[in-house]
């Protein structure tokens, strides 16, 4: 594990060397998707981001135990309020039990990440699965006297934490301006003081999801549960905590706030936030007609996309840019990508008609240094894909014969595009990548069987040769036997 | 919703007539499967058969709200004993954190379930998710006298029960045959009936699963889940239970006295079971070596399997056989169905080609019924396929010019066909189908590859068999020599 890994971390606004605790272990633990509608273009970008970190990682030999949770209760709709669990509340309006709605959502979350080439988390715990561990951290806050009961809710009271420690060392913030900013809601009186966050919520007798405790009966607040669950499948204090930069504040800031007032200390090494995602230069959103969701990309079915774009190109496109500058989504932006990731591909392809030469004109090896060299810098893929493309280059150079390339050069350019394309970056080809691969290894395995054919005719053990053959017809192979060895397809 | 749906209800030992306690929804609970290892046929089979009653019912016109739990916690070994949690139990063999195990083997499940077009329930929910849920069904049996702590565990009073009730109503056993079955095992002591079951279990200090409870920090009882997540998401009351027939005594009949101790009667109105597979007759297990995973049968890689089957010739043979009857699986009996699905399959592509005439020689509307009827005998799917397979030799007739069909019945055909083919036994065209015809060809090709190496072998051409060892290692395919042959398994 020798690597120069340089991550930024939002606590100290710098990058730094990526040490973690327990190597070669890592826990990384990243927000997750509040599944009450579609999933949409703000699910898929910190869900390609911190991939890219899981694999990275994983390809510099850690073991990475990644935790992304489903928010499926207690996400309330504004955070420093008397909030409504949104789910519920979608729920009630569509006569449906919220698990219901949940699931539903969940698994459509599921199929587009997987359509996106995004790898399952190691644990992806539900919110609604850890109220007991929720409920615990709860008390435990209480015990430190950083909480207060008030009308069978628990808050966390904010001014006093900030005597003793600093609210607000995330986002940079103080308390004075989070109180500034903190809009004037209805239930504040319940608040002694309107910057205060709720741990625990009293149910009202229309919300659906709700569980004892010693308070009342109710529902965690939003913050707890990466806490709580972050602790449990990490421990108390893990690698990394990712996700959009809109959760730096409140949610991450009230994250560091909980850990801190139950366990004394920060439980988080590195807190990494991808950037966010414009639609033509405009925030997304419902009311601005530009919400548009994966499946609408993936097939086109929305009125501000003129064409599909495939799951593939909404990825390379996401990894265009640098996870921590902003994204702005426009045909144009995407059509550009799509044409890019065909020529990525197409050369890679041509890399298979590349015949050796005795000596190299390419530098290969310099070309995958820089392309580590880039994934060390904060996982800079612009510039790693800007490598690729110098890759590819070099690829349609050699086969126009203007460069030549050894054969050890030819099996690390391979290498190279293999592990920089597809295990790294995550590209998928074809529609169907998986089964290409598939297809590719068993075609090999015809090929091998033929060889032996050819090795048992040489030795005129016309048994053997006429029973493979045979054999192969029967299975619905065609094979044709020429000058240069044997060809063949597969009728099916 | 006007039909004669009759289902046989297990509890009474008859077909009854079917009718929803508030319809037109309908509730449906289904014991999922306990995630730590690989699915194999006894998933395959109760998905399948509830994924039928699901579709049927929705075609029927009913809301359904199908839920199906995952046993990620509290499956004991041995039902009546003393027992370790299993999943707990791999983990630590494993090194791994247990939550990690169940994700693992869930998303397995899930990929599975997909390639068997079995439907996602509505609800899927975890055991380790409803801990509170579980405590308050303890909790209330304990209230109402039923049960016993007892070193820190919580135990069911059988004999108690057995004054008022009748355990053993499910199952038709009386508790003195129950006592005569009933394994003498390690720490009954803490029983005070051998027949006595676990709702709540102390952990032993390397129990790494544990929750805090009244009683101890420790886990629920197996049976526990399926009572306290069946309420909560269906009512105290809801339509059916269902699961394997192995899932009858004990775990149904534990269910149902949790459900008369806590509320006073049974949660469930029709109980319907599943009958089980056998491979060439025999039980499958792992120490037979017959015991063979969904993903062995679609790529033909275990050792007694002389091809790969696709995930539809797997549904097509498990519902050629009726829900209640034992199916054995063995080569023969899958090529056989394999070849009736494709004969199915033809004639259904053959529909495309008919051209209508002025009237019909067929009866159209008589296969329709049928099928309905068939349907309507508690589910009886062999009797559906018998009468498509009429509907079958029906398209070649008229496309021989043995028989005519009118515009009108033609369409009736093709929406007949489509109906139960395709939305009721699920069945699906296509795609899948191919691509499991092209992998079973190239897994024989592979096999073929095997015999040659076991050849040079035996002429002692070590050059020859290393060789293509060492070549199929590099394509990823991972070869285990047993003592009758080798099998084989590509990971990609």
């Amino acid at each position: 594990m020798e690597h120069q890994l340089l991550i930024y971390n939002t606590l100290n606004r710098r990058k730094e060397r990526f040490e973690p605790l327990h190597a070669p272990h890592v826990g990384m633990y990243v927000c997750g998707p509040t599944v009450y509608g579609d999933p949409h273009l703000g699910h898929a970008r910190p869900a390609i981001t911190f991939d890219l970190v899981f694999r990275y990682l994983q390809h510099l030999g850690y073991k990475v135990r990644y935790v992304r949770n489903i928010t499926d209760v207690g996400h309330l709709e504004h955070d420093a309020d008397e909030g409504e669990d949104k789910i519920a509340k979608k729920a009630r309006l569509e006569q449906l039990e919220p698990m219901e709605v949940a699931q539903y959502y969940t698994n459509r979350y599921h199929t587009a990440m997987e359509a996106l080439n995004v790898l399952p988390p190691s644990i992806e715990p539900h919110a609604s699965g850890h109220i007991i561990e929720q409920e615990q951290l709860v008390q435990e806050i209480l015990n430190n006297g950083y909480a207060y009961v008030s009308e069978g809710s628990v808050y966390f009271d904010v001014a006093k934490y900030n005597q003793d420690h600093h609210y607000g060392k995330l986002s940079g913030r103080n308390l004075e301006d989070v109180l500034n900013t903190t809009r004037e809601l209805d239930g504040q009186e319940e608040k002694r003081n309107p910057a205060d966050f709720a741990l625990w919520k009293k149910a009202q007798p229309e919300h659906i999801m709700r569980w004892p405790s010693p308070w009342s009966d109710g529902f965690p607040g939003w913050h707890c549960e990466c806490t709580a669950m972050g602790r449990k499948y990490l421990g108390s204090h893990f690698d990394i905590h990712g996700g959009g930069m809109d959760l730096v504040f409140p949610h991450h800031e009230c994250e560091i706030a909980q850990s801190v007032a139950s366990q004394g200390d920060d439980m988080v090494r590195y807190w990494m936030h991808n950037n966010m995602i414009t639609i033509n230069g405009q925030k997304m959103g419902k009311s601005l007609g530009n919400f548009i969701t994966l499946n609408q990309f993936f097939e086109g079915s929305h009125e501000k996309l003129t064409q599909a774009y495939s799951p593939m190109t909404i990825r390379f496109f996401i990894l265009q840019a640098h996870y921590r500058s902003t994204v702005d989504f426009s045909n144009e932006a995407l059509q550009a990508a799509e044409k890019g990731l065909t020529r990525l591909m197409d050369a890679i392809k041509g890399l298979e008609k590349i015949a050796p030469a005795a000596a190299s004109s390419v530098d290969v090896k310099n070309l995958r240094t820089k392309c580590y060299e880039a994934m060390n810098d904060d996982l800079n893929t612009p510039i790693v894909i800007a490598h690729l493309f110098d890759g590819a280059k070099m690829i349609n150079n050699i086969l126009a014969g203007n460069d030549t390339i050894s054969a050890t050069d030819l099996e690390e350019l391979k290498e190279t595009f293999k592990l920089f394309c597809f295990d790294i970056l995550g590209l998928k080809k074809g529609e169907n990548g998986s089964n290409a691969e598939r297809e590719a290894a068993f075609g090999k395995v015809v090929d091998m069987l033929l060889e032996e054919r050819a090795k048992a005719k040489a030795n005129k053990d016309w048994a053997t040769s006429d029973k493979i053959r045979n054999e192969l017809a029967a299975l619905g192979f065609e094979v044709k036997d020429g000058k240069e060895g044997s060809s063949w397809k597969l009728n099916k």
